[in-house]
């Protein structure tokens, strides 16, 4: 679509008889929507294609004015496509614009597509539409994600990394169960998309200005027409509901909240001082002044762009706050915040995906990160509480004292003698040493959901299974 | 619980041998949770007897002292109950503030509680418990409010109301009608919340630190134990993983801003410009300076309390918007948001129940606001469509004309003559005066969700079925 | 400008010989911003303009390849505001693609221009050149404003109305004593935006990346030549300082609440409850749907805007918090919120300042409010102070009484006897009776601030000379 | 302060004769504010002995009862400072305990304090006195830490570090120029936090409920007795204005940012991974679980609380949003936010000034990291510039290439001979290659603000003058 916004196209007073002057220049600025709500062409087409073909199944209005009313639509959206439909911002919005045109078109009987109908239905239908496909689009990326995720996790399901807590190394973990982390993120940002689709997808088609209308519509013929389950049982919660947009944006913000944690992590990864992953090329940039320079560019504004979506999600909360119902016009405020969460979603899924395929593992980085970690002194606390039967507080305490041992001296805890081990605990045999290997103390957290090379690999399929079973 | 914290006791280095001056006054400050975190307690103590009983059954600590264990867990509850716990800040948080007292209790045993768990999954615990709690006192909560709604709304199917659009009255309504919004918007409310709780529903118990553990646990049990659903798969995950506190706010949120929007309508409503309702002396205030006042303070601290909810559900998302795996401590902030909102919305559901049960409406009040609001002139335009066959885009021009006329006379749009409509449009017959009645204007609008009073009682009926059937 | 992003331009290498491969699709569409920051054209060739000479008085460049810079910058600058100049997506932003057309322009000499620059100090620079502007346009508009509401309090410094307190009416107030604290709030705003400017007004330019350089600059000229106070006197702040854009839409969101705070009055005031004024018809609108609505649209989206410009505030101190130095790339993200709160507050100001000169008073209404409203209560109790030595609770409690009494016999307090204020006082005398006039009540609350007609007018004078003495 | 409140106090009704029953207890809950503003007792008392003063001064009360309100006034702040006050729900806040407790002691003389006052002008005083210490200590506790990082400054001159963009090495910079730069942060924080007290420093005391009062007060005697500049201008405007608050949650949510950037950069500098800094033990902490962990859990909850002043900074902002004039009950709900912000930034000002002068530096490994970064490759791309007068883009361009083949090689960019800087520029001489040094590359970037250590120390030395003058 190329089509602009004819800004000086003359006044049109389409309130009726009763304002003695136009709206003034500020007025129409303020007031214009159509710059940002012709987003919803498609779905305000669809929505008046099924209206008209109700009206006429009701007696409402003729099948011939209903057969030029469709075909007019079915030419506008056409010309809109083709970047050939000329907006003005002196008709305010997409609805009025599409109206007025039907009306070159196709003449009086344009005027009778909007019976029994109101604008304050019509866009909450059109938008509830919108939203809805945006949901859908969402759930699609989040599940092309997974697959990348999985992907890169069986790849690497003994790929031994330091796992952290404070930023510190804890205890050794595979890369790819730190991978299927995300995974379980990610399928519960699809699980509230849908239960979001489920909520939202009610019909405000009919409800009028607020309060119904007194021809004899059916409504359960529209909601069934655009996919609808049902027509919502409210009509003046129905035009004054925004919950679906307000939902979708808790849902949005949660999700990328989820992937700056992953950009976070890959601009750690990349840097320096971890050295974990190397981005592809095409994801990097350089700088302009800096030769030697390998950016995360597309990681960090992954990670920004949360703050765009909590914003959005802010914004529409506060402009909700406090209305009075039914419809306000503060109400209008509602697209803008949506439509620039889901595009910056858009782009966030697509990079993550391009980032969480294309990066490079330098497997032996992650592994001498985890050696020098003396991440198996929980291993060796542990295997105190076994074999000695020590408390684990106790054991907690003497494995504390080895690791300050080893500090002083300059050396991995691996690096200690078993006189060493004895000096702290007379307890300790040559078993204990042995505990200090790193794919030991990986392959021994066989617990459920724990970190060991095969629990790794069976996780996986059950992602596979769980989030991606609908691709097979 | 009357119990206090006290800040005054000796320094305990709880971290084992390895530091050698213990924290320093700020520190422990800034690091103690105690203060809000005992709010847990039953929570922790449940999960730690939970815990003890899975070692127990898998061999990993003798009966004996899981006996002990379960002992001493029930003894420091009841001392917390009684309000004979003194919770130390000195040892950070509820959980080791329990297991100091376990040990003076009972000696070394309290020390194998903690074998195969880490603070980090035994706090996703509790918090998840809690949490779940919250969403369980919500759920009733809002039922409860709309029990209250629905009984009003029945009471009321047939008194008008002007409905309003932009706050000035646009067509009539029955205020039966618009309480059945709210109850619409709190069934979407309580639904979010049982999606939240069904997500939610998984144990971290068993998670460690971040990655499992080598000890042979049994996660189905304790899971089972304390009411989860199944244990959570991903030990990474399991441990930073607070989306079910995300989502509880956000949940929280908007209902928030449905009760705000209720507010701001018992605020304006009880103004004299309205004076359609008039609360109960229990739910009004009067001034300090002035006495003839009667102030809806409760209304205005329900709707001014959303802003502290959305501010609770913003603080988490900055909390947590790009954090590296796994734990940081920077989630420690993660309670005391969802402490405040979750006690903030107690109470402003009670408050609001109590307003609406007790609330008297002024039927003549909002019939006579009805009756000078021209809102019948919608009718008239649909009347020309139906009648006279006019595009509805006519009929609008030309009932906005006759409006304009009736204010220039200073009359009701129903004080015109026929002489006067005609002038407008010679098509008017007597039949169009008629439908200039109010009582008229309502019982017209029979559409599916629309307010003809009929509507409204088959409405309740199906809100009772829908949102209050577990009562019956 | 009517320029356009070409997005199919050939795929450009601007990071030199490293990369191997060019930028994705994705990576280009989800780095570029040229799509927002070409706003910054003209800032960026006047800090080119001014590094330049710099450069050439410094000798670091020849006064040859100056004047060639020069001049290709100024013809470049015709060239987009002629909306000749076609701005590429692969040359990634504005910068860059002024940068690009200099060197088709000039030749080699375009190349010499980013010496001693990075383009890290060219966009806070630019950057904080827009926001100055944007300042010094809401502070002239602001005095705009404040000089509509002053001229509308002086016309009505004796128009009586109730004064609310909890929407209910507490004492009665003038009209213009009412605009005058929106006068008072807009003053602390523009307050707000000075203190901001002068806090911004320091050069980065000569930061470098984030070290300084090695070339022998003048940052003391660089800043005169471009109103900087002085340079800043850190090159890794100077980068990574993004304060003044958090300052200004602080800044924002205060003004905006503030705006926000006095549509919600004018929608109050204009609905049916009031009818205090009336908008004029070129800032309503009516309705597609109900031919007799007038509805507030201007004054409800100036209320809803203030959600944008919170969200926007939002969005930026979340993108920033937790940043390590120097730049990131999360800071490209901090432009579209600051644009976006800016086009918003120009919007909303111009609107209101429309709609307070446009406003018509319905005197009588508002006095009759206030006569309704039994505000003389405080006054009686005051009386009783006065003149019969009562402590004031004492009083309150009488008056409350009398109120009480009044509202049962369904009588303003104005019009009880003598005889009904002796048998809840006996001390009360005719005196007490003249007490209950609205426009004494008005005219005895002469102390400083107070609403007495003549402090009214005195106020007006002084805010015009504290607030509006530079259009003198 | 230990005082509690006593929730099971008898029901009063202080609203005088109006209300048929008491509030309820859902009401009290909702309503009662004690629990938290009686934190403004001592302003609540200050503020009630100038207005007493005042009223003697101007004849109002006599001076009897003006000497036993103030010796009852005097009592009370005695027992609270004992702990032997409590404060009873059932009197809703601070100021009606007061009172009540005044009337208890001197019997009916307290009555006379509320003449010419209303809780509305009394409550915005106590708080805005409030908000004016809050904003004093923090500007003292600001200079505090702008105290400890100069010193360490100093200390730290001449320590290279890498400076980073991108979390990548850029250029060499010293750890001291890295400190300045949020000593500028900080100093910025300063001025705004002095601009904000400015602003605040007028007195609302005088503005009685909303409209002025008839008394013969002296207001400028009050605000002259409490340190205001001067007394409020208009009084509608003084009872609603809680700018104040917005403004100090404003200053301090960016304080916060600022200390969450410090924050990330302690717990990444501790990291393994970069190893730059060792937190003292006394302000790092352990695991439950890890014996060889060593945390840094203050910087970590430093950063995490800036979501907390930002959350607060949302709520209040939401609050007010739309509020009309003049005071609200709404308005109530200011004071938790900016208390917890208030704390939570003492907290974290200690905590950080504590890490600041503990942290231990690691030299050498800071000098590694720079070396091992490249970060050279600009000065050589700059000396080709200034010795072969390339233009910087093809300059930077060669750089790169040799960047490359260095990583290529294996090797860092100082160990190519000069053979191979030949390969890509035939230009190159041996000087060429001495700038390859580190330290030289500091200490030419001896621009103004730039990082060459003597550059630094100068800096420290006008950044005390700035900053730190009052202390000498």
């Amino acid at each position: 679509m190329t089509d602009k916004t004819d800004k000086s196209a003359p006044k049109s007073a389409i309130w009726g008889g009763r304002f003695e002057t136009g709206p003034s220049q500020i007025m129409e600025r303020i007031n214009a929507s159509v710059d940002f709500d012709r987003r919803l062409y498609a779905e305000d087409i669809a929505a008046s294609v099924a209206h008209c073909a109700m009206l006429v199944a009701q007696g409402i209005i003729s099948p011939a004015d209903g057969q030029a009313i469709q075909g007019g639509l079915e030419t506008i959206k056409g010309e809109i496509e083709a970047g050939q439909f000329t907006f003005k911002a002196s008709l305010e919005d997409v609805h009025m614009n599409i109206e007025a045109r039907l009306a070159e078109l196709i003449g009086e009987a344009a005027g009778r597509l909007h019976t029994a109908r109101s604008r304050n239905d019509q866009v909450a239908t059109d938008f509830r539409l919108w939203v809805r496909g945006a949901l859908d689009r969402m759930i699609a990326a989040i599940a092309q994600l997974q697959d990348a995720l999985i992907g890169r996790a069986e790849e690497h399901a003994g790929t031994v990394m330091p796992g952290f807590t404070h930023l510190q190394p804890a205890q050794p973990v595979t890369f790819g169960h730190h991978l299927l982390a995300y995974v379980e993120m990610l399928g519960r940002d699809a699980g509230r998309a849908g239960d979001c689709r489920a909520r939202l997808n009610e019909s405000p088609l009919g409800a009028g200005a607020l309060a119904g209308t007194s021809f004899p519509i059916d409504r359960e013929m529209t909601a069934r027409a655009l996919g609808f389950d049902r027509p919502a049982g409210n009509s003046l919660d129905a035009v004054s509901d925004r919950d679906f947009a307000i939902e979708y944006l808790s849902t949005a913000a949660l999700l990328a909240v989820h992937l700056s944690r992953l950009g976070d992590e890959i601009v750690l990864w990349s840097s320096r001082g971890f050295a974990f992953i190397r981005l592809p090329d095409a994801l990097s940039t350089g700088s302009s002044m800096l030769p030697q320079k390998r950016n995360p560019d597309a990681a960090e504004l992954v990670r920004a762009k949360s703050g765009r979506v909590i914003g959005a999600l802010n914004t529409l909360l506060v402009v909700i706050k406090g209305l009075p119902l039914a419809y306000s016009k503060d109400m209008q405020e509602d697209k803008e915040p949506v439509f620039d969460a889901a595009d910056s979603l858009d782009l966030c899924l697509a990079a993550m995906e391009g980032m969480v395929r294309g990066l490079a593992v330098d497997g032996d980085a992650m592994r001498a990160a985890a050696e020098q970690a003396n991440s198996e002194a929980l291993d060796l606390a542990d295997w105190m509480v076994k074999n000695l039967d020590r408390p684990f507080r106790d054991a907690h305490h003497a494995a504390g004292r080895l690791v300050k041992l080893a500090e002083e001296r300059g050396l991995r805890l691996a690096q200690l003698t078993l006189e060493d081990l004895r000096s702290v605990e007379p307890g300790m045999t040559g078993e204990a040493l042995e505990i200090l290997d790193l794919d030991r103390a990986l392959s021994v957290r066989a617990s459920f959901g724990g970190t060991a090379p095969d629990n790794v690999r069976a996780a996986c399929g059950r992602a596979r299974q769980r989030f991606l079973k609908t691709e097979e």
